[in-house]
């Protein structure tokens, strides 16, 4: 099950000018499948990137954390599937810098250029030597095709594109994800990648990849566990020929951000309609709050309730579970009298319980969709935020729990 | 499904002096059962509760706090089942005052003498005729058969006694619970009522009762979901004859204090052991903290996790998904290479990673256990918490999905 929008065109995730993806069949996990791919990079590319926060991150998020501080310049992205190397102590790390070595002999750089990216099972050694094995014998590939070979237990390949006309250039934007919650055999990983040919300066890249990962990877929850290995990187190649974006203040800047956070969110979204078991893709939308600290909270405690999940799964407008989500959110002062909820457009809440006019049959017919946006109107402020999230099904359990059966 | 032990012996959860229990059959929701339960009180006791934190507190909850506050002693406790009172806004406040009237004309006392529960279905209004036609037809019962009387979707009822020898002098402590989940047809309610004729000053006794929830009520998790009812009340009667507790330097302190906090966490136990679609009844024991905060966040973000509960659901020894809970359980600053994670008393992890004696044979024998203990030792300080729950299962979904079918 999953609520997937169409597979990704092959012709319509464009290349990026100074990037090249190559894959090739190291045989890490999977049999008869490419699971081994590499980016190189051009030379004047800058880079951003947010890593998970969870404390055992994996080997090889220790080490691209470690190289991209090293501001040596980033020629290249290697990543692995079928073995997350997290949860492998000093021995992952060792891992890690080896493969960061082959392929910097392979393409001409410094280890220290090589950022590493591994998902998969865990707590199992890297095998390193098939890896460096199998490095020589990658083949140019388009953005497609290696969103299929960084895929774990996903259905469906996660890739797009976006292009935005700027002074008459056109500035390119290309992205692939994986991700479908923290999956088999152990858990794995959010990994993305976004390569654009505009040209924007590394500090302030960084802060617009936070921004737009907030908005995105940073928005949505299928089980509410965070992996050890989730990592998000943009490359800016500066190869559309467009000047160089330093500042907030350039004139391109919302423009650009916009479109990156666009296609973020299309990838972010993309992992989610692939969720374990879903079969329905939840927006909570959460509107005039105090702050987005308070909306994010609302909208999560609803996105994390298995009560609510479940309920979204039997397709059963049950509004008491959403009420005690929000009223279990944290927000001490919270006057649930003020709040309302709709359920697609039907007002579901207000005064403190059912609205007078809902009627059950109004509210099932929404709940009856795949696609459903829940808004929670808190009247309590003017900032908003969004969390997608999908169902809690039977699947979900039988995918989780039966895979070493 | 559930791994409850056997229920009470009705003879061996005793009366204590000082409370009459009492129920009738309402048919506020169930049919051919018991739903509706009174407990007076005598008039020299002592009350100290908790109640749930939810901002969508039920009418019942903000009316007991009311009626606690006034300082007027309590004579009596109505507990209805099938309805929660919840999300009923105005007219659920004054329904509740309606039954607390109904109740103190029939035992004689004033209104905001008396405290009213209830636990059912949220956003339906009281079937307030109902109760008071009911009220003078109640029929004197033992604990056990009132312990019935309150459930929902229990499959057993809750109840136990302690006998405390004090001396030369008897105390007694009785209790009953209910819950099993959030459950049908909405969500539902923790309610816990413990007696003892034990005399113990009332503002002591509300710390005593808020220090025991700690480590019994408020040390659960079937689903994450915090309701809208949830209360724990406990009455000092005082009819034991043992001279007045005033003071946690008295010398019956501390051994009223254990047993009180021992029969409170074998109910709460007992709530877990029946959650919804439980198969396997779990301790998380996390050792050797910095405070017992951050012992409580790693344990419940092993209890929370759906794929930490679908491995045990799955009697799969999933140690990744162990130590990634660990990882995102907040502790900013945890060292993950110096932290050990026990299956019962099989050490799984050290140094970041798998130990190196540990073998799959030895993770799956406990894992095929009904009831499983996890040890984690930080190895940061020296002060603990443990945390009960249950797996996810399969079963868990169906029924929080399949009810309105």
């Amino acid at each position: 099950m999953a609520v997937n929008l169409n597979p990704p065109d092959a012709a319509a995730v464009l290349p990026v000018e100074g990037t090249q993806l190559y894959t090739a069949q190291a045989g890490v996990k999977y049999a008869d499948r490419d699971d081994l791919t590499l980016m190189v990079l051009n030379s004047t590319n800058s880079i951003g990137a947010v890593f998970t926060q969870n404390r055992f991150c994996a080997a090889p998020v220790q080490i691209a954390k470690q190289h991209l501080a090293t501001d040596a310049g980033i020629r290249a992205l290697v990543v692995n599937t079928g073995n997350a190397n997290a949860g492998t102590g000093k021995q992952g790390r060792e891992d890690a810098l080896a493969v960061c070595r082959a392929v910097a002999a392979q393409v001409g750089c410094a280890p220290e250029q090589v950022l590493p990216f591994s998902t998969g099972v865990i707590l199992e050694p890297l095998p390193v030597d098939k890896i460096i094995a199998a490095l020589p014998k990658v083949k140019p590939q388009g953005w497609a095709e290696a969103a299929a070979a960084i895929m774990t237990t996903d259905t469906v390949p996660k890739a797009a594109s976006r292009e935005l006309e700027l002074d008459g250039k056109t500035v390119r934007f290309s992205g692939m994800a994986k991700g479908a919650g923290m999956i088999h055999p152990n858990m794995a990983t959010m990994l993305a990648f976004i390569a654009t040919d505009a040209a924007i300066a590394r500090p302030l890249l960084q802060q617009m990849v936070a921004e737009v990962a907030d908005v995105s990877f940073n928005a949505i929850s299928i089980d509410g566990d965070t992996s050890t290995n989730d990592s998000f990187v943009v490359v800016a190649t500066g190869k559309s020929g467009l000047p160089k974006i330093t500042s907030a203040d350039d004139v391109h800047y919302h423009a650009v951000k916009a479109v990156l956070a666009d296609l973020a969110l299309e990838l972010a979204q993309a992992i989610v309609r692939d969720g374990e078991g879903a079969g329905k893709f939840i927006t909570v939308a959460v509107k005039n709050a105090r702050s987005r600290e308070e909306a994010r909270s609302v909208g999560y405690a609803i996105a994390r309730s298995p009560l609510v999940k479940t309920a979204f799964y039997a397709s059963d407008p049950n509004l008491g579970r959403i009420l005690c989500a929000i009223g279990y959110a944290g927000i001490a002062d919270l006057d649930v009298d003020r709040l309302k909820v709709y359920l697609g457009d039907v007002l579901v809440a207000e005064n403190g319980g059912r609205a007078a006019a809902y009627t059950e049959a109004a509210g099932q017919a929404v709940m009856a969709e795949a696609e459903i946006t829940v808004t929670v109107d808190l009247q309590r402020g003017d900032t908003e935020a969004r969390i997608y999230t999908c169902d809690l099904s039977k699947e979900y359990v039988a995918i989780n729990a039966d895979y070493r059966s």
